[in-house]
């Protein structure tokens, strides 16, 4: 199917309505509030939000950024850089903005995905002045059919006065009819979320608006930023073996059978190994309900392994990308995207019962995880759905390589700096060295299996120290409060957590 | 309608099983796990436990007691006191328990209350051999009518090797109808639950079980263990007081109506308390949707302030218990009585957009909550469901007295000793200080209204002077990780965490 520019205007009255980017930018005022689309780099508005920074050369404002997840096409970092943001939420995953969130810059709204959507409609974050949502076409009815993901930009759109459309000539039109629209309305007179399989189709293609609220179309020619994953290596690889390992023993233990159960995972190089493990492996017939597919999913949906794969956003590296929308009429029937608050709801990771893989960057001695915040502070990504998973996964599984930064960090800690999942909702721990099974143990069965299975050699028998000191002091979960943080102190300190001078 | 001992099993299959306590705890062998019916103090058995500890005095063995939460009767204390548990949970709250699990006598698995049932039917614990199930009477067809909780008791009867039943003749027969059984099924092949209002009946009046399972039926003769919450105080009415504007001023704001929305409280003084200041405000047409119902929901019932009431036990004041037992017909239409994987379940509270209100031990700066952990290690009764309502309720009130211990302990600490509930869960906190609205706020907004309208004048200013230290290192949540835990070091060197010495 070719179309041109006009046509993907299927309502004549919007037809009225282009605007270059800097006319839609043009609009924008000091003290508004934008929900943009975009989830992981994909499916974002591109054109306006670099005409708006352009402006911000010569003015001054600032404006409230609100998407699905982090952005592409460099708008994370440009944002940062100009200096136009007074807040931002709910994701974010650029090295520039980070490091200006943690210079306290801007503030900075680390939400559970599924959580945003539901603060927009009881009205309690700033309201929506525009929705900016990327589009492929807008039908006759206006009906916007969105891109690579679909994120918030439902919510956004319907609450948000006024609406910009970005029409990317670039995005494949193919993907039309591969989206899932669907409204869950006002708690306490919703309905069920009528999704019992991940293939369930329950909405409509589309995001249905009031057309009178489209101000202006724009139109790009632009693809997403590719995925910056790096490849599997030894190190992620092993990890993949362990969890298959893992599967195996569930399988064996009758717990599981060889299609698993519809899988999850997060975003990262990590996460993506993982999943690439699969390929080597006996396991078929697999689903995902995830948020992002990365390729690794597209690598199992052409081994013929995974069956069906719902999703909120497509990130794919450039090779990746040219090959999925040279053949997508091959993936089409195998994709459903759906909104943010759909693909990470509780109700459906609860009721479906999802393998969830996602990534920390330490765990503890008791199995509490964080995923965001370096020593303790400084801000990485975001908690992103993992919140969400984790919390309604039949298997929370976190992964994390042992140590990081050459071994001068353990990611097996005393006490984690940061906690985002607690004890309850971590059921396995991987490493490169093993894995660690702690559904149904109390907190002190869990130390041994976290040191011996997860934690790397160097780290181990410091470890133990701790542990056997906090025992001296008694409790459910033992601590010698003031040494709790030492490893993250000698860190800061000498540049490792294994100094051969001491911290205290 | 009374009815003989005989009556109360109306399957004449089952009358020839009626054996004594101490027949049927002859049963339970080393090793075993039980499950045993009981929610905070209600539905609890009560004659075969104490048989059990009976043997104790002369028998070595071990057991795994699961229950729903916690048990009444001094169950859990005579347990704790004749050494013979191996493994404790979800959930327990007692004196003499907590001091063994903290000295490690033996296990205890805090647990979300939502959570159990699925690890049981997804075999991840241990396989229980009994399940021991208070009733009011056994159907004709092998129904096992519940009393005064449901909790954990239909997983337990549908999973456990055999069943024995506790006829509780001193329980009330009115009771029959009131509980609504319903079995959610295999992740992966469930359907939604169908529950949209509080008031939804959706299943059956009792435990449907295969009657060749019933071991045994023993009779007892004795009441729930009273509540044993304190009265309302000025401290607490205050703080129900500052709820109070918390929600007119939400109504204002257009966000809620005078009905506000199904309320949760969990338990404790404080929850009570706060639910007891509903009494004399103008708010009405209330509905609950809770775990426990205590005294000040009946309180409500009779006001007319609250017209249903959904909930899976029921722990009243002796006065109370006498008065609603009394006249159980003015009562019966408004109450629902669901397993606690209904009434916590994520789908039904997100659904419902439940207003939870829960108690915290500590918060910190930036809003993150324990509900567990006395200065970071011993626990105190568990995480209970407060876990399961935070993270999906459309409001998260967390509420605590801003001292403890006559004013050597903040409530309002730098960094909480242990993690219950993250910054992303919880949205308001209420001290008798005031309320802190939290929604939508990055961390370093969270702070000054944390100190300045929840903490204690005691200990405002050094909650300031940490935060200015810490911004100097900034980062998104500032932290200075070696006195995170000064307060709590200086609690236990100094019995307060404001002492004149200084601990550095
Ligand atoms: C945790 C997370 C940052 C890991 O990302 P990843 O790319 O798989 O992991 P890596 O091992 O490459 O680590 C990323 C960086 O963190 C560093 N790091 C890892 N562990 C660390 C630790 N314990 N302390 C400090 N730094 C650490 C690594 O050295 C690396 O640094 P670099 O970028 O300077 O090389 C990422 O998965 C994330 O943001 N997760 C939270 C959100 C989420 O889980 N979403 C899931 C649903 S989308
Ligand atoms: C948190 C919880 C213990 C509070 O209970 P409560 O009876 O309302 O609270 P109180 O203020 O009376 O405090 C209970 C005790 O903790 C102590 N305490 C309070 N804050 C403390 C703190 N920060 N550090 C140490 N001790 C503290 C009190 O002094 C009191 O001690 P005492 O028993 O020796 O007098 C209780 O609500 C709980 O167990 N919550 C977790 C489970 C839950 O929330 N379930 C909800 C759904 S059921």
């Amino acid at each position: 199917m070719k179309m041109n520019n006009f046509e993907r205007i299927q309502n004549p009255k919007l037809r009225h309505r282009v605007v270059t980017a800097e006319q839609a930018a043009s609009w924008i005022e000091d003290g508004m509030t934008l929900g943009l689309s975009g989830f992981t780099r994909a499916g974002d508005v591109k054109a306006v939000p670099t005409a708006l920074v352009k402006r911000a050369q010569h003015e001054k404002f600032k404006v409230n950024v609100f998407t699905g997840a982090s952005l592409g096409s460099d708008i994370d970092k440009l944002f940062a850089e100009a200096g136009i943001l007074r807040k931002r939420l709910p994701f974010q995953a650029d090295a520039t903005m980070r490091k200006r969130i943690n210079e306290g810059e801007f503030l900075f709204v680390d939400q559970h995905l599924s959580h945003t959507a539901e603060y927009i409609r009881n009205r309690v974050l700033e309201p929506i002045d525009f929705a900016i949502v990327e589009a492929i076409t807008i039908t006759g009815e206006g009906m916007i059919i969105p891109t690579t993901s679909v994120g918030n930009s439902l919510v956004f759109a319907q609450h948000a006065q006024e609406i910009i459309v970005e029409i990317n000539t670039a995005q494949p039109l193919a993907l039309e009819g591969v989206h899932d629209l669907y409204e869950v309305g006002q708690q306490g007179e919703r309905n069920p979320i009528p999704i019992t399989k991940p293939e369930d189709r329950i909405g409509v293609k589309g995001i249905q608006v009031d057309v009178d609220k489209i101000k202006g179309i724009v139109f790009t020619h632009q693809l997403d930023s590719p995925s910056t994953i790096v490849p599997p290596d030894k190190t992620t690889q092993t990890m993949a073996k362990h969890l298959i390992h893992f599967f195996r023993a569930e399988i064996a233990a009758g717990r599981l059978t060889e299609s698993l159960a519809p899988l999850q995972s997060g975003i990262g190089s990590v996460a993506n190994a993982v999943f690439h493990g699969f390929l080597e492996s006996e396991f078929s017939h697999l689903k995902v309900y995830s948020e992002v597919l990365q390729d690794a999913v597209f690598d199992l949906i052409d081994a013929g392994k995974v069956s069906f794969a719902s999703c909120c956003s497509m990130t794919l590296s450039d090779a990746k990308m040219k090959q999925v929308f040279a053949h997508f009429e091959k993936y089409r029937e195998k994709l459903v995207l759906r909104p943010q608050e759909i693909s990470n709801h509780p109700e459906i990771i609860r009721r479906l019962g999802l393998i969830s893989i996602n990534t920390a960057l330490e765990v503890d001695l008791y199995g509490n995880v964080n995923s965001t915040h370096v020593l303790g502070t400084n801000m990485m990504n975001g908690i992103g759905g993992s919140g969400d998973f984790a919390r309604h996964s039949r298997l929370a599984i976190f992964v994390t390589k042992s140590i990081a930064k050459e071994g001068n960090i353990s990611s097996v800690v005393p006490f984690v700096s940061h906690v985002d999942h607690t004890e309850h909702d971590v059921d396995i721990i991987v490493t490169e060295q093993g894995y660690a099974d702690l559904r149904g143990l109390a907190p002190r069965e869990r130390v041994a299996l976290i040191i011996e299975k997860c934690a790397h050699p160097l780290y181990r028998e410091k470890l133990w120290d701790y542990y056997k000191e906090a025992l001296k002091g008694g409790g459910q979960t033992p601590h010698v409060l003031e040494k709790a943080f030492s490893w993250h102190s000698n860190f800061k300190k000498y540049g490792t957590m294994n100094p051969t001078v001491s911290a205290d």
